[in-house]
């Protein structure tokens, strides 16, 4: 075999590991494009059912394309018994991208994609069913409850909200919920992304990749960082509580999440997107500590580290405004970022080489296998 | 952000994507090493729970620690009540891969690996349950059979078919296990490898990376080849006939599946083996057919294309020899490949940062969104 090429970074940062139409990430001009329109214009004029099928197929949708891609998902809410009855196997306690990942997983087996023909399918039910998973989950081991997955919500975020809470949401909470979905759709190769493309390259299908990038997010240093934001600025009892607590952290050098970013340099785009919305939400529910607490700590971040917020911190209090658990942060992320995923191993299948890389050999010299008699 | 180096290769072939000190595949003057051992070595001298251990822990074991290590995967073979109630749920047409990818997420929620100090633990649990599994799966939805997932057979290959037929294994069928798990365990960065690499660097659980790895495993380009093999060689009657369908397959261009290999270049030094267990099979079951089609495939293929019999090909008539249905031969590969997998993920986990490549953009150039109604 000829000697592999040496790459400089390590976990391949910086180097192309393959093409992309979908979005841009931090290159000049603008801070994250989904296939050519910035976050921003579409977080302030879209739904995001159409920034779905945006990702999906290619271009926005007029009125007639939304409507019935709004009404397809809406048809594609329930789920099969079968998989109602493992998710009620599932204990309390579980960790809900195990959850998640399982339902995935579960779904494979029961509507298996056969052929590639019917990844749009397999996609557009995933989009639908994510909602239902969870919350039919979440609702059944915590609070007993088999709700009825079939809402009459117009919206994923909508649906979402409904099931968790057993009540129609308010318009602001169904817009911050687009937003955020939006917000969450794409973002190149990161790591599960990464991971659903890997998967894809075998040729396997639509229900492992999918399961495989779950896998993936779940990690800390991947999703997740909502929810760890969410576990600081609770502690905090105000503004002034916060910014003491936070120069103490940085003096013990303590990992404080929901900041900075591996390939934003300076700012972060989604952020000061879904801040508005967190200071709309801190309004609405008469809110005086955590946002202002929030809103500190991006400040004393920034002055003492020139690190600024990154999509998931405000995301923490928005969530919580609207009486989300901070345990479910991660699968809405799943929700949103399933489009961004499918759309990447659509890719990947269009113009497909296995990705197999080589490793650099560190470990023993050849040996010779000793009889067990004598090691 | 600076420009992102570009790679040459597609599906970064040929490029060091990280550092291993598990294996080598293709490095001159031996084909397959696991930790120094050539593969040969291993198979002629070691039982697979023997591997297991080197290529988990680091060294063989002298007997004292094979026999603890062999009697802990025996204590660890019983799968929780929940895992059995979801297998019964999985249809008997579904993907036994699906099944796999299932079971060791369900697996997830119910046993979670909550730190990486359980690591080992959680892995042991795996490589003890996965016969279980597709077994109480196979059993159930086939034959309508709650199998007990408890026998008292010493070895992990013993036990599977033990499980699979319902009375204990031949000393010959338990070798030939035992050396089919050896070639199967480890082959460095490869598709499935990889994936499980990419979902441990965001520091994800065991469950999460063996399952994204399973996804993998699935697809047709990587797993799978071993059961295309014998959907192929079960056709031929004889060797002649093998001979003329198969140059009629070349003259139509057709793909012909368990020849060459993206790494080896003249031969895969597993073939040899697992084609002497499959010869041994052949005489024990007076076959007078498949083995000589499969030798007279190997000869075709060599004298015509230049290609050579890759570790799947007598890997076919050797599964088919022992009564193992077509459909769990990638499973079986699954019971092998997890040492590999887990002990990759042990190592991106002592040296870890997330892997993250970047992507050429290849979409439309930017552009602004317009209103719903003039699209």
């Amino acid at each position: 075999m000829a000697e592999a090429k040496k790459l400089s970074g390590a976990g391949l940062r910086g180097q192309v590991a393959g093409k992309t139409a979908l979005s841009t990430v931090g290159q000049t001009g603008s801070g994250l494009t989904y296939r050519g329109y910035d976050v921003k214009d579409l977080a302030a004029h879209c739904q995001f059912e159409e920034v779905a099928h945006l990702i999906l197929k290619g271009e926005l949708p007029n009125q007639a394309e939304l409507d019935a891609y709004k009404a397809r998902l809406k048809d594609l809410r329930s789920l099969p018994q079968a998989l109602k009855d493992v998710l009620e196997l599932i204990p309390k306690d579980a960790h809900p991208m195990d959850v998640m990942r399982t339902g995935c997983s579960m779904l494979g087996n029961l509507e298996t994609e056969e052929d590639f023909g019917q990844q749009q399918d397999a996609t557009d039910r995933l989009l639908a069913a994510f909602p239902s998973i969870i919350c039919y989950w979440y609702r059944f081991s915590h609070d007993g409850v088999r709700i009825d997955e079939n809402t009459d919500d117009d919206s994923v975020g909508a649906h979402f909200l409904h099931m968790l809470r057993g009540e129609k949401p308010s318009t602001l909470h169904e817009q911050t919920m687009n937003v955020s979905l939006i917000l969450y759709a794409e973002h190149e190769f990161n790591a599960s992304t990464f991971t659903a493309r890997v998967c894809a390259s075998t040729l396997s299908d639509m229900h492992s990749c999918v399961t495989a990038a779950i896998g993936s997010l779940r990690g800390p240093l991947h999703g997740g960082a909502n929810e760890a934001a969410m576990d600081m600025i609770e502690r905090f009892t105000s503004a002034d509580h916060a910014e003491k607590e936070m120069l103490g952290m940085l003096e013990r050098k303590e990992k404080i999440m929901g900041f900075g970013h591996a390939i934003y340099a300076t700012s972060d785009p989604r952020n000061e997107i879904i801040k508005q919305w967190s200071e709309k939400l801190a309004k609405d529910v008469g809110d005086t500590v955590l946002y202002p607490v929030s809103v500190r700590c991006e400040e004393v971040m920034w002055r003492e580290k020139k690190l600024f917020c990154n999509a998931d911190f405000f995301h923490a209090s928005a969530y919580h405004f609207m009486g989300i658990p901070t345990k479910l942060f991660t699968p809405i992320f799943v929700m949103s970022r399933l489009t961004g995923w499918a759309a990447h191993v659509m890719e990947q299948r269009a113009d497909n080489r296995i990705i197999r890389p080589s490793a650099e050999y560190v470990g023993v010299a050849p040996r010779t296998v000793e009889p067990i008699e004598s090691r």
